[in-house]
């Protein structure tokens, strides 16, 4: 029995912030598992910042969209994915796909709540992992600033800097994140980016300076951070939210790139696929942190396909805290 | 006998472009050396970006100038320095001045000229060196860019990729210095980054992009070099120039900064102390290299200290090609 479908197309290349008419949702047929083949039907399906940037470069209009997803096999006809069983896979924004078996990943919801393979034990989490160890190359005690904190990084960024005895300094943009970062989260010092002046409040946080700055957004941040960090300091960049939507003019970037000369600062773009290789150790510590609740996390859900672009815009807009879901019903 | 001399203030803190207004040159009197003591006739002095700034954060109005310079040992009671020898030090900005030995280090004007002391054989040419192979990574064989090419550092850092089996790309602000690069200093492209596009310009000079840019003017080059950049990419960041005379409105950084995140490019400070445990190494493979005929050098030299601010200003404004450089009769 075929399955009935949704899926969303990039129905133009979104300029500026994307709209509800750059997107196009098409009903489409899933046949019967062929031998060798699954059909997987989604539970959630992650947006993330990142695909801002493959609408510009690499998402062309009338393509179908992807992206990260956790769901079930509700057909099967491959011996590694029994009908039942849970899998995560980079096919997002659909209800249902079928596939050889090629990019499947089993996940365990006894383990984990199934959601979170999309957060704190999936790409975000991983990340956040990444990007501060070994990109940041952080070390135990180092004073951390870490931007757009309350989102699926960012919270896991300051928390792990904190489990490692270090200081952890998180801006975001609304009290009531600000309030969480630090009631619920444990970071130290915490601002509304939007009404704060960022360098007085790196200098309220840590009057010594900071040793890593998290990068997850641009623009006076960014400055804020360079003049702030000490000697040897390193910036990971995650992230540009601030520029994602930039059409016809760029916004300017820091004005201060030369306080990286004589302080030896360092600047490092990265995706989470330089970390695939530490995947293993990425889930044995983050499993363990949870396990002990030594760390937190939070999710924004959205409900149904059809609410997918409206979640996707609201990482520009600061609509989520933690990881930003759509769940399929 | 005492030695009358000449040497140079911060009168005060520049704003913007120096002016001669900013430096005052007095007459002093530089007493016989006490036991252990050597008392030095400068030959030689530089000046270099670096000091602008040093204007601006540790060098106060009052306070004399410093900087690098090579002399003669003119009169000695220090058992290493004995009359007649040369040497190096810090104490540039000053026809002459007394030492307990400290900081100075002999150099020897039979194995090179005495003023390429100041140049390919001293700072600048470490500078190139480390910043180009030890901050840059570079590896033999890859495409660099270099900015301020015609300078007494970047002419060294192309002609370094040559030796290495590398691309050179070079740019300078006269039609004459960019012939220079390709006819003198053997660079594959060269251009007038005055009258042309830095973008078309790199894709001109390798259609491939780039690996390293060697960054020491900021502004458009560097966002130029961010998108011609290949993924693992890095930029040593050595000086800014565009924006060293920066006064109440700083030139706005890159707006790319972005291209560094799925490029993996790495941005990075340094200044040449970063080499210091190098030293060695840098002078025997320079040191050959000259021998071998394999590299080469320009000098652009100024006659007299009261030129010193003359030619301090002519860093910026593109006076100079090679090392700049102030003769003491």
């Amino acid at each position: 029995m075929p399955f009935t479908s949704r899926q969303v197309y990039l129905k133009s290349t979104p300029v500026g912030m994307p709209t509800d008419d750059d997107f196009e949702i098409r009903e489409e047929t899933i046949a019967d598992p062929a031998d060798g083949e699954v059909v997987v039907r989604n539970a959630y399906m992650s947006v993330d910042p990142y695909m801002r940037g493959q609408m510009r470069m690499n998402w062309k209009p009338g393509m179908p969209l992807v992206g990260g997803a956790v769901g079930e096999v509700v057909a099967s006809k491959h011996p590694d994915f029994p009908e039942g069983s849970h899998v995560n896979s980079n096919w997002g924004w659909r209800e249902y796909f079928s596939s050889d078996g090629r990019g499947l990943a089993p996940v365990d919801p006894s383990l984990a709540p199934l959601s979170t393979y999309l957060g704190i034990m999936g790409m975000p989490g991983l990340t956040a992992w990444g990007g501060l160890l070994v990109t940041g190359e952080y070390k135990d005690g180092e004073r951390v600033f870490v931007s757009a904190a309350s989102g699926a990084v960012g919270s896991v960024v300051g928390q792990i800097a904190k489990i490692k005895g270090g200081l952890a300094i998180g801006s975001a943009g609304s009290d009531e994140k600000v309030a969480h970062l630090t009631s619920e989260f444990g970071f130290d010092h915490a601002f509304n980016y939007k009404t704060a002046d960022p360098l007085e409040e790196l200098r309220k946080g840590s009057a010594d300076g900071i040793d890593v700055y998290f990068e997850n957004v641009g623009g006076p941040q960014l400055e804020a951070a360079l003049t702030h960090i000490r000697p040897y300091g390193r910036i990971p960049i995650c992230g540009m939210i601030a520029h994602y939507n930039d059409s016809d003019t760029p916004t300017p970037g820091p004005r201060n790139l030369t306080e990286t000369i004589y302080k030896f600062v360092q600047l490092r773009g990265f995706v989470v696929s330089a970390f695939n290789d530490q995947q293993a150790q990425f889930r044995e510590e983050m499993g363990s942190w949870i396990t002990d609740g030594k760390i937190k996390y939070q999710e924004t859900v959205f409900d149904g396909i059809e609410k997918a672009s409206e979640a996707f815009r609201g990482l520009f807009t600061g609509v989520n805290e933690g990881k930003m879901l759509v769940k399929f019903d």
